[in-house]
């Protein structure tokens, strides 16, 4: 049986498992939940994700949640099929995945989410972007963008030369991102901007980008 | 050569890796960290760790910084010492203590660390703590734990009925919460209480606990 991801392609969450799953090269069916109808927040959703948000993983008899979670295992899992994201042959390297893997849900997550909900998702809810918000986020992902552009300005991805988990987890919010006027943070740090320029155009994440659209 | 942590004993992720050090029985010096003289923000800390924080670990040729990214570092790496805190021995098991490791990294971790930072951190500086945002975080808390009550009334432990990394990560904002008025939080929950007595009684805890002090 395919694996099922419950999910919408606009959401930053539910392609970060997309994007996985393709580099992986695993069949899945996406299962579209409506959020607009508030469909993650009833009875029978909740059952499943008590925490009422997408992506859900549906493999036979196990139920995962967490975007983070749900990566790391399709990575576990097809470890052999598509490419390697964990590094799990080398234990160095592999523990530099997961430190960047942490500082993209540390650092840069809780910096850039307000940027993306203040733009993209403010107007849909009926309110206007708050700048305070927007200028006081800003200017912390500067602060974390210097730290990325000093490391990959001497290792091509950000765990090393190879590309894991830690980039593809940086894919969503900072395609939202590329789309308004604060792509210059990426595209005034060259190393950053080459590393962007990398990263975004593998085929599992073009893919999935044809259906990043909010409307 | 042992492995050594920089760090404090007071500083919740500083302890997060001290706890799973001692629950591998894994040897280690821990190398105090100035943090009240701006150690951590020196030029030579900066090279290690370009985010100014603790904690930082040493092993041989490898730094390593991030508690979470640590203490999957150490619990694979001395994976036949001590208990086994990420069981991936089974896929699905290991995908539920990853799933609950998220959990507390995306939704317990940003709305305890508020809490513990005005009743804790804000008098060092010189301020009071701010009630408007220990409110509507206790609030926030209250429905994660709401989950939790359920999750624990039919699991011993988080990931399944087994003590993992997931119960680990949670236990040092944990036991700072437990010294104020919002310990109700937690006793007010059966299922949550038990869990929270049965995981804070651990040696490799109790140890590390002696030296978590504000002062």
């Amino acid at each position: 049986m395919a694996l099922k991801l419950y999910g919408i392609p606009m959401s930053t969450c539910t392609t970060r498992a997309m994007i996985c799953l393709h580099e992986k090269e695993v069949e899945f069916e996406l299962v579209p939940v409506d959020l607009y109808a508030g469909e993650h927040k009833q009875p029978s959703y909740l059952s499943k994700n008590p925490f009422g948000q997408v992506p859900l993983l549906e493999d036979d008899d196990l139920t995962l949640f967490e975007s983070r979670a749900i990566t790391r295992y399709v990575s576990e899992k097809y470890e052999k099929t598509g490419i390697d994201l964990l590094r799990r042959d080398s234990i160095k390297e592999a523990a530099l995945v997961n430190q960047w893997v942490e500082i993209e849900s540390q650092h840069y997550n809780p910096v850039i989410l307000p940027i993306i909900y203040e733009i993209f998702v403010s107007p849909i809810t009926g309110q206007s972007p708050d700048k305070t918000v927007i200028d006081a986020n800003v200017e912390k992902l500067g602060k974390v963008l210097d730290i990325y552009e000093d490391r990959l300005s001497n290792n091509k991805y950000l765990a090393g030369d190879f590309y894991s988990l830690a980039d593809l987890h940086h894919l969503s919010y900072t395609y939202y991102m590329m789309k308004t006027e604060w792509a210059s943070l990426i595209n005034t740090r060259p190393h950053v901007k080459a590393w962007w320029e990398d990263i975004s155009s593998r085929p599992a994440f073009i893919k999935v980008a044809e259906g990043m659209t909010f409307n």
